[in-house]
């Protein structure tokens, strides 16, 4: 692992399948996540230890965490909300834990039912009690390139949150492009202004393909020296404003980007095809991701090609 | 026009339908093209006069291009692969000639019959014929990056043919991503390459999206100067060589894209969707544009779900 040159952060398994509505087993998902664990991935997020109230989809994280096997070659992380959700995390023996919040009040409203700063005195008890026992923190923050609600984002804003998680300790913030708004020049301005609070080898690209320009503004950010960056294997989790529509960049693409651009991410991307391949046939439904698709393709053609088309 | 800052090549009616195996009606292209007209589009392919037996599809060449509403503000182009489709296209009075071959021998044998020499003894009449016509004429150039046959593509290759291409007096070039296997560094590579037969004014690039990289190399073009790319109206023609997977770039993510950089288009998204929308619904299927299925999703959740479409 020491000579990977970016980061890969896969979300899959919580970003992915937190909105999806088909139940998908314990033993189901335990198996396909060791499979990605298989792949040369050096994180996996697992679940998410909020209350399963709220994302059911998820409500049997600690099952989910206990019955994945250990694996020295992967960090296996967790969302969670509190200091309630940081309990049920650390029991089960998670070796990462991810918080969130989202730069516009009004989403993070909708989403955590609090305002930001209220948001933080909740999260500051559980970043500082995760430090306590040793667990690297990741921070999320959402809705930084535009929100579902009020549009355009203050960068200010994005910039105060950052500095707000830097000071609590969190190790790599993720920016999240949530509804797949932004183009490589946005990426550009927002990643300037952040840099004055986070350096850029704690940075993270959360990039949405909603409307088709996820990898170009994963481009621009490797251009600028970002080096993590969050997929989710076969684009799953699509837009939770618009389902049907992509959302999530698909981890294989990412994947396929990144090392045509001379960076080493340590994932063999035939043996992540196949994982994608496996989610898809258990969700029963076509998955976003441009790699899966052409396999599909691929495969039900069976290498025959067509003499017949004109250029 | 004079304010456009980027040159949007259309080539959906042509390009994007020539590989449809189900018939639309004369009347429904023309329709569709008369729509695409009222865009903002400044450049519409309309149709190929190939032989009617390679591509049954556009049989309806003359048919078509009679039909369209003659519009100021737009170009009509079609493809002619010899004399005998010139003649057809000047009869009924196009706007531009548009002549193809392929970088790599195999793909180029095996889509035009002939080796690459043997093509420019044939293009070069044409051209010459069309000049004297006063015809702009594109040159396309396929698997620029990649061949479906030979794999990689020697680069020079494409150099030398993109010398015999502007020697023999063609107006710009079109370098295709016929597989979509690019990634921004062999965008950057070739460009760079070819800059030393084309001016930068002169190039064109045709993105395909099959792997995802359609806009990220759409947006390492733009970094190095090129003004001019091609685009498929709800990404219709797919990968020639997967049908289901993606293929042509949609020409709305591509104009979200060039916009969000800051370009001039010119093209009006709202109206290009309308008209993406109306194609998706003749041919009965999901076309993979990103902003087509995102307005899907977004319909359907305001309740106007289209009963023709699968979605």
């Amino acid at each position: 692992m020491t000579n990977l040159s970016v980061r890969i952060r896969e979300v899959g398994p919580r970003d992915g399948l937190q909105n999806e509505k088909k139940w998908i087993e314990t033993q189901d998902k335990v198996d396909w996540i060791d499979q990605l664990a298989e792949t040369g991935l050096s994180y996996i997020e697992l679940t998410s230890f909020v209350h399963p109230k709220w994302i059911p989809a998820l409500s049997d994280a600690s099952e989910v965490v206990k019955g994945v096997k250990k694996n020295k070659n992967v960090i296996f992380g967790a969302l969670v909300p509190n200091e309630r959700g940081l309990d049920r995390a650390l029991e089960v023996g998670i070796d990462e834990i991810a918080v969130f919040l989202s730069a516009s009040e009004t989403h993070n409203r909708k989403n955590i039912n609090k305002s930001i700063d209220e948001t933080f005195l909740v999260l500051k008890p559980v970043i500082e009690r995760a430090k306590k026992s040793n667990k690297p923190i990741r921070g999320y923050v959402s809705t930084v390139f535009g929100c579902p609600y009020e549009g355009d984002v203050d960068v200010n804003q994005t910039r105060k949150i950052a500095y707000q998680l830097m000071e609590a300790g969190v190790e790599e913030i993720s920016f999240g492009d949530t509804i797949g708004v932004a183009t490589p020049n946005q990426i550009e301005d927002v990643i300037q202004a952040i840099s004055k609070e986070v350096s850029l080898e704690k940075m993270a690209l959360h990039p949405h393909d909603t409307r088709g320009t996820a990898l170009a503004n994963v481009f621009a950010a490797y251009q600028l020296g970002v080096r993590a960056f969050d997929g989710s294997v076969a684009g799953l989790g699509g837009c939770p404003y618009a389902p049907g529509a992509s959302g999530n960049v698909a981890t294989e693409d990412l994947i396929y980007l990144l090392e045509g651009l001379g960076a080493k991410t340590g994932v063999d991307l035939e043996k992540l095809l196949e994982s994608a391949k496996w989610i898809q046939r258990k969700l029963g439904r076509n998955l976003p991701s441009h790699h899966l698709q052409l396999a599909m393709a691929q495969d039900h053609r069976e290498g025959f090609v067509d003499e017949n088309t004109a250029y």
